[in-house]
């Protein structure tokens, strides 16, 4: 882990961890799209995977503003909610019920959602404190995707879990 | 993991991921309330902490109302982001300044509280599908006080970080 001195440090090395995040989740995406049965719900992955690389082509451009070397610090959240995603993938290949397998999808998406809201909104106050207005702006945007996101897996989830209700 | 035919099992699956969570929370909470230096902060674990085992009550509440076997599954997403609450605590054995050492332990707290209120999310989304109301009304609660608990440090978190961006 990096040094850290001051709150610059801090945001610098959370920068680093939400750029691992943001690896791990690009990986980790185009599975949960395959495993997924819904055609609302592989549109919904695939849209986020598209709105996730994007969300890393703003951390590099944060890296450049702050003159600072793009790189990676491990993000332990994230390579832990990676393997649950992995988990629910999983449920594809051994043959459970669309509906079912589809409502652990999703949880595990969500799970992914609200961390990612949580770490992005800790970045922005960070911003805020730190005097760094465009960086906030950059961050915003990312967190309206996020959230975004969430919101289109809780609409497909409302129809879906009733099916899973009645299946196996 | 158990085997999964039905969303019945996934209900029952993630209610032991769950438990499992609120352990790993309930052991890393005292380190933080320790680790934190603003009064408030500390204040603020204490107090999750003690909402925490709350919850796991709920939990073993739960179990019994499903007529199931109280135990734990392994919650990957919990054990790396008590990994990473970890490495804020450890700022404290280093020595880096006050309010920079209590902003790192917010962050990390806070991205605990969202993802808790995700795998709740879920849980009352599915308890509404398997129409078990009374369970919905139990998960309700714990999803309030997880709410609750990220609004409060939030809160904390807007007077500490301009400290922490003046400090070090």
């Amino acid at each position: 882990m990096l040094e850290i001195a001051n709150l610059g440090d801090l945001f610098y090395l959370t920068l680093r961890q939400a750029y691992d995040a943001e690896k791990c989740i690009v990986e980790a995406l185009p599975a949960m799209r395959e495993a997924s049965s819904s055609s609302e719900l592989t549109h919904a992955f695939q849209t986020h995977l598209e709105e996730t690389h994007l969300h890393v082509d703003r951390l590099l451009q944060i890296f450049e503003w702050l003159d600072k070397k793009a790189g990676t610090d491990t993000c332990h959240a994230a390579k832990g909610l990676v393997k649950d995603a992995d988990d629910a993938v999983l449920l594809d290949l051994v043959g459970v019920d669309a509906p079912v397998k589809d409502a652990a999808l999703i949880a595990a998406a969500q799970r992914v959602e609200h961390f990612e809201i949580a770490m992005y909104g800790t970045l922005r106050s960070w911003a805020v404190a730190l005097d760094k207005p465009k960086i906030m702006e950059v961050l915003e945007l990312t967190i309206e995707e996020e959230k975004n996101a969430d919101t289109v897996l809780t609409a497909i989830a409302g129809t879906l879990n009733l099916r899973a209700a009645h299946t196996g």
